[in-house]
Order: structure tokens, then C-alpha cells, then sequence
């Protein structure tokens, strides 16, 4: 029988992502379990990581495992990911043999790999993951590559019980892009248009311009979503008409695609846009919408100090649920 | 109820800290327990270490808990401390954010942050820890700032055990400065000044100059505690006055505070006195007296080999002291 | 009583050896012991490493204990192992105090730190790991340094599997050579040879030239171990003549020792090697040979595709039994 990954939502039946934010619901309430009991996740970190890292580390403690984090290239060996080639480079060691030793020694192994920030072409194959999914012969779950489907579950969870209610069809969704100094990863922009639309809800990606709009990957999943569970996707470049009614206000930074390796020319566009911040005067605009962002933020640059102390963000509720999805997964996954 | 920190020994009471220290000689003759079962504790380390973060890892485990080691700014994202500010520099996120979520995460949060050294006016107030314990909603402790309590406490340990009592007052103690080829923190020099007064020792502060005096606020807590407490205090240039009839040399090296971020003025009065290394003959003025260091040291530059290796050198107890005395500031903590 | 340490194969009788490897076995069929509950493992690596910090931090997990993971020099400080020095350079802290304030927080530590690649007259002594074992108060285990006895462990249980029997007496045993862009430690062609004749089997060391022999020391204890154990063993340069009806062919690139820390006058007879690579049409040689590596393995430069996918690479097996022996290693130290 195949592996089952957790590399996407868009791989998992809204019926299975049910069972995993409701068992993840139980977790938030009874901390503890034994569904990993001596068991062991090797957790690869390719890029920084904090909330990810210690959620995912203390959710394996909870349930009886152990989370072994290593850093290919800094304390571990440099990594080949190309298949056939002559290793006469860097890398000292093949995916290959990489994914199968971890797999001999783990029951379940995470990846974070962020973008090379080079070639969008070859950064949306995203490689490193895919390359530990297929030469694994354990579950692999994504940590955050050029999608973050594990805060998918973690925002989902925090708006429904925002809400109060697991039912979030219909209401009015604005992922909205802020800016910040550096082009960022479009990983959780691709991840909140998949999920907020697989919810059904009416969602609205709200970006400076055009070449703000995301991969067409994920427009494309975001319109099936919608044709399969109603609610409806609109781009916007007008905050004010964005904001209008809003139910809730989902933010982040993101590099615009066309100019993806020749950030300098982006560069003017990204600072004429710094008034996407998202502000109180914009929040006031909403139907008492809740606001969230899934952390690092820098405040007074995506979000001002005002918003981010207010009632209405849920972030931290938000962030604290990664460490109870996570732990549903890791649950789902270990059982197979 | 406000949340109870442990940032400062001078915070916590003498019936406190006794029962503190009760508690992890318990700790040392039986080292396994439940106080911290199923428990996390987060572990921020702005500076390297071997021994805090070996023992506070191990006592964790130790009591059934799960530490997990962060190293922001190399592991995890650089963070910002100061309020109010627009977010455009280096740092990706905001204390307020990383206290308010590693509190979701963590029953326990631990924190080594050292001063700049550029400016003591800054570094003095010691903004990190206290921007930790302001945001975090679970206990704070200090792994080392510009005191560093969990070596107090285990230094007091292990003089209580070495004179078999825990009554140390009247015992003379000499602080002594110590060459050291870099200026070095004044936290382990400020912490031995107010536990040693704290349990009513008579307290000499031998350095080389009067520049090399402690910061006001350390110096104040030693009179302030030698008034609650008997025993004494002074400061003094004479190391041989200083060693005549000592029970007790600790030592430590440290930047004089006048020329600190201006090192290289301070470079010459410190490597004119090289000659206040701990050695056979200044050991053999004290009263049978008893020597230790915090470690990490430098063999022959602080202290000689004939010392370290010298059945009077209590180092190595201290240092496992820090495990039992960790185990009993977490348990305390975490019964909150 | 004088502590037991693991810091070579040599140093244990062919019955300790056999146990050692029998309980690895019995660990490969059930993974989870109490062998190490409530007990510590300090783990010091000064190099890189997957395999082996994965398989003792999950090893001590998976009989109850905890392996804290340090590394001196990153993220604690750097040490100094000569004794007597004035320590006034990068060294903050001396061996003697790291080794016996570890011994106190732990029961076990391994050890990883390669040879420096300047004078091999000096990385011959293996200082680092020996001033371990000098200082410290509990056992240490090698974890590589100028030999890797854990992988010789691994190795043999891997070959005692692929064969069906532990009996390897006699095998036709080819240690090849082969190119690396960099000159490599000598540590497994090292452990290769003391393990493989030690085992009884009939030892070929095939490597560029007569310069690529080893150590004299490993020389002489393969001709000890065949005298005691029977087998053989010889030095080939000449590829074919070595294959030809091989039982077994383990590769490894290493650095000629008489070019050591003068790698660019080594370069052009390795460059002129790059032929040694293992590839099918050499193994279609061999008596239906086995294959394997100590990983990491750059494919297609040290053997190719065709040989990595093929049956006859027992490399991720062996790769496996590093956990299984390494607990049955700590177990029987931690029983002292």
C-alpha cells in the first residue's frame, strides 16, 4: 500500500481535514496521549524556524515520541536532490540515501524548505520535499515549503472557534499582501487561498498590483475549490473596497512572481505599496472582523502595534494551534 | 495572580531560596521525579553554553518534562525588543509575540541573553529577560543576563556542602578579578557579591583598580543585604591583604565598566595585572580556604593547574550543583 | 575499578564483540528497553553528522534515556586539550573540567571530532577523544574520530545478515579505494581493516598506490588479527585482480598520508583515480558480491546509480544497524 504524506490539504478529503482539526480540537483541551509512544520524528530543517520547530518537537513529547531536528548543511551534510547527476559539488550525500536511512531510524519525517529565491520555475517543482516523499518509506509532512499546510489547519481551527462554530461557509475572507523589506516566501499566501476557499468562504486576495497575483497553481485550486464547496474568489488591488465588511482579515508579505531572482527591479513597487499595512482605520472598515497572520510579523511594517494588540487578533490563538494540528497529524499519519 | 519569575535571587526571599536549595540537595541523592511530568520548558540561548543548557536540558528530563533549545537570530528568527517601533531593520518579529507564543508552547520559558558591550548605560538594564518576563504568560527564568542566579544558587550549594552547614556567615570571602585576554560579562561577579552577602559572609572585592568596582546596583544590594543579613563588605586592590585568612576565593574575570565599548583603553591596566591569578602561593595565605570559579576558565590565565587540580576546588561540585538547583527552581515554578 | 570506554574494536575481545552484536540483533527485532532509563547521554560533535546523531539520540530515546546534543566551538565554547598550556588563545575552557563536570550530568558521552588535515603525526594521537577518556568520569564512546568502531559494529551485523550466519570466516573481503573531490579521513578504511580481518575474513585493501596504505598501526593490528583469527590479507593496486570473485566490497575514499596537510601535491594521482569508482561492470567480477558504505556516499563519484539501486548494496541496512548496535553498545557501558 502507498505511503499517505501530508505534503498538501488539496490531497486530503475535506471529510479527512474535518477529522484532523476536530481531533486537534480534543488536543487543545487533554494535552497528553501515547499515539507516538516510542516512536520518532526526524524533523528537517532547511531554513529557520521557531513556532514550527518547538510545536512540532513538544507535540511528539506529548503523545510519548521524540523529535530529532537537523539542519542539512549546517549540522548535518549538504544534500543532492538531482537524480543521475555526477556529485562532484557540494552536496556530500544523495536524497536518496538520505530519506531512506531517516526512514530505518524514524516513523515520520518533516521538511521545511523554503524557496531558493532563484528560478521560480524550478522553486514551484518544490523539489526537496517531493524528493523526500518519494524515497521515504515513512510519512512525510511539509513544515513549510512553497505551501505551509500545517498552518492551513492551525488558521482554520483558530477561525472556527473565533466563530464558535466549525460551519465557516460564506463568510467574507481578505487575504491581503503587506509589505516588508524582503521578498518573501509565497508559501502561506498559496496555503490561506487554498484553504480559506476549500472552506467555503468568500475570499478576496487583495495585492498591489497584477504581478502581486500568485502562481497560477494556486488560482487554479482556489476557483476548483470554489466550484466544488461554494463561496466565491475575487483579486482586488483597492484595500478600502477589500477591507469593506470583511469578516476576517488574513495578511502577509510575498515577493510578486514576474520579478522572482531580480528583486531590484521589484523593489520600487513593493515601497509604494507600504500603506497595505494593516491599520485600524482599515479594520474599522470590516464586520468586526478578527485579523491574524501566521508569525514571524513585523510589527508597525505588516501590521501596526494597535491591531496586533487589539481583541481582534487571533495570531497567538492561531500559532498556539499549530501545536495541536500538528499533533493530529503526526497522530493520523503514525497510525498507517 | 501575577506570574512568579525568577529573574534575580534578590526577588526571592532567604526562606525561599533555603527552600530552594533543600530541595535540590534532596535532588542530588535522588535524581529522578515527576514534578515536571508531561511539562515543557523552552530554552532561548542569545550566547553559547555548555553547562546551562546540558543541565536544564538533562533536569527536565530528569523530573518528566521536555526541554526544547532555541537559538534565536541562528535557529530561529532574530527578534525585536523594543516597543513601538516600525520593524524595518534585521529582526523579523516582536518579543511580544515570541514570549506570548513559546507561553502557549512552554510551561516554562529560560533565557541567556549577554550584554552588547558597547553601551553599559543600555546593557544595564537588562531588556531582553525583562521584555520576556513582561510578555510571557508562564514563568521566566534567567540562565544569565548580567546576574546569574542558578549559579548563585548552586555556588551556595556547594559551600554548604564543602563546610558542611548551611550556615556560611562569618565566612571571609574574597571576590577576586581575574585576567582574562577579552572584557568579560560582570553578571557571575555581580551575582557573587549579592548571594555571598546575602547569606552573611564578610565580603571583600579584590580587583585591580577602582574602575573595576561593579555597576552601583550590585554594589547597593550588597550593603542593602549586609544590613539585613551581618557579615560585611569592602572592596579591595591588595590581593595578598585580600587572601589573608579567606574561607572562601571565588573568581571571576570582568570588563571594567568606565571603558565599556571602549575596550582597547581598558586593555592596558588589565594586562598590567595578569599577577591576580589564583595560584599556590595566594591560596597558602588563606585559612585552609576554599576556591571556585563558574566556568567556563582558562587554565593559567585565571587560575594555575596546581589549583584547579587541588582538592580545595570546588568548581566541578558547583557545576554539578546547577542541575539540582534547576530542578528545584522548574519545580517550584511549574507548581504555580 | 578502572572505567570501560568504547574507543576502538581492538580493545574488546571477540566474545564482548559477538554479545555486543547478538543484542543488536535482538534490539533490531524490539526496538524499546528500559536499558537507559532515567539516564543521560552527552553527545559532542566537532564535526558534522546524520547517522550517527539521529541513531544515539533516538537510540538513548528508545530505552528511556536522553541524549543532550553539544557542539563545542558553535553553540558551546571552544576547548583547549593540551595540558599545562597557558590558556590565552580561543580555547574558553579546558578538557579536564568539560570532561568531568559532563561526567557529572551524564552516564555516557560519545564523541566526534575528525583529524584537523594539517599533520597527521599529531591527528594520529587522536588527543581529543583520549583526553575524553582521561578526564572523564563515566564511559566514552567513539563516535568517530581517527577510526569509527560503531560503523565496523554496523558493518559486521549488516554482512553476518546479508550472509545468513555470523560465521564470515574466510569471505573474500575487497576494501576499495575510490575518488573524492576532497581528501577524506582515513577513520573507516581504518575501522574496515581491524574489523574485517578481525571477523576471520580474507582481506584485500585495493587502493591508487602504495601511498594510499594506511597507518602502520592499522597495518599491524590486521596482520595481528589475521594471525589470531585467520583469513588473510594483502595490498592490491590493481582493481580487477581484487574484484574477481570478492565476497564482499566495501568502499571509502581517504587522504594519502604521506601528502597530509599538502593536498595539493595529493591531487593529481586522486584526480588520476577517479576509475576505482565502483560500477557494475566491476562488481560483475565478484563471486555475486555484496556492496556496501558507510554513507554519506556521493553517487556517480564513489559508485554509481546502478550499484546504489542494486540488491547488492546492503548501505542503508547497515546505515539501520547503527542504531541497534549503538544500543546495545550504551547499554552495556551504562550496566557498569
Amino acid at each position: 500500500m502507498a505511503i499517505r504524506h501530508f505534503l498538501s490539504t488539496q490531497d486530503w478529503s475535506r471529510t479527512e481535514l474535518d477529522a484532523l482539526l476536530a481531533r486537534a480540537a480534543q488536543f487543545k483541551k487533554e494535552k497528553l496521549g501515547d499515539e507516538l509512544k516510542g516512536k520518532a520524528v526526524a524533523l528537517l530543517f532547511f531554513n529557520p524556524s521557531m513556532r514550527t520547530r518547538t510545536s512540532f518537537e513538544l507535540g511528539a513529547f506529548q503523545l510519548g515520541g521524540h523529535a530529532v531536528v537537523l539542519q542539512p548543511g549546517k549540522d548535518a551534510w549538504p544534500i543532492e536532490f538531482d537524480a543521475g547527476t555526477v556529485m562532484d559539488g557540494e552536496a556530500e550525500e544523495h536524497i536518496a540515501e538520505v530519506a531512506r536511512v531517516l526512514s530505518r531510524y524514524a516513523d515520520l519525517i518533516g521538511v521545511r524548505a523554503f524557496p531558493k529565491f532563484k528560478d521560480w520555475a524550478v522553486d514551484r517543482e518544490d523539489r526537496v520535499i517531493h524528493s523526500f516523499a518519494k524515497y521515504a518509506t515513512v510519512p512525510v509532512i511539509n513544515m513549510e515549503t512553497i505551501t505551509h499546510p500545517m498552518q492551513e489547519l492551525a488558521h482554520i481551527l483558530a477561525l472556527q472557534q473565533h466563530f464558535g462554530t466549525t460551519d465557516l461557509r460564506g463568510k467574507k475572507y481578505v487575504l491581503t499582501w503587506t509589505y516588508h523589506p524582503k521578498p518573501l516566501n509565497t508559501a502561506v499566501a498559496n496555503s490561506a487561498l487554498q484553504i480559506a476557499t476549500r472552506y467555503g468562504m468568500d475570499v478576496t486576495l487583495l495585492c498591489p498590483t497584477p504581478e502581486y497575483a500568485l502562481d497560477r497553481r494556486y488560482l487554479d485550486f482556489a476557483k476548483q475549490n470554489v466550484a466544488e464547496n461554494g463561496g466565491g474568489f475575487a483579486i482586488s488591488h483597492d484595500p478600502d473596497a477589500a477591507y469593506r465588511g470583511a469578516d476576517v482579515v488574513y495578511a502577509k508579505s510575498w515577493g510578486a512572481l514576474p520579478y522572482f531572482g531580480k528583486w531590484e527591479n521589484e523593489k520600487p513597487i513593493r515601497d509604494a505599496h507600504k500603506h497595505f499595512i494593516v491599520d485600524e482605520r482599515k479594520m474599522a472598515l470590516t464586520n468586526h472582523g478578527v485579523f491574524s497572520h501566521c508569525l514571524p510579523l513585523r510589527r508597525n511594517v505588516k501590521a501596526t502595534d494597535a491591531v496586533m494588540d487589539s481583541p481582534a487578533c487571533i495570531a497567538i490563538e492561531e500559532a498556539e494551534n499549530r501545536l495541536h494540528v500538528q499533533k493530529a497529524v503526526m497522530a493520523a499519519l503514525a497510525r498507517q
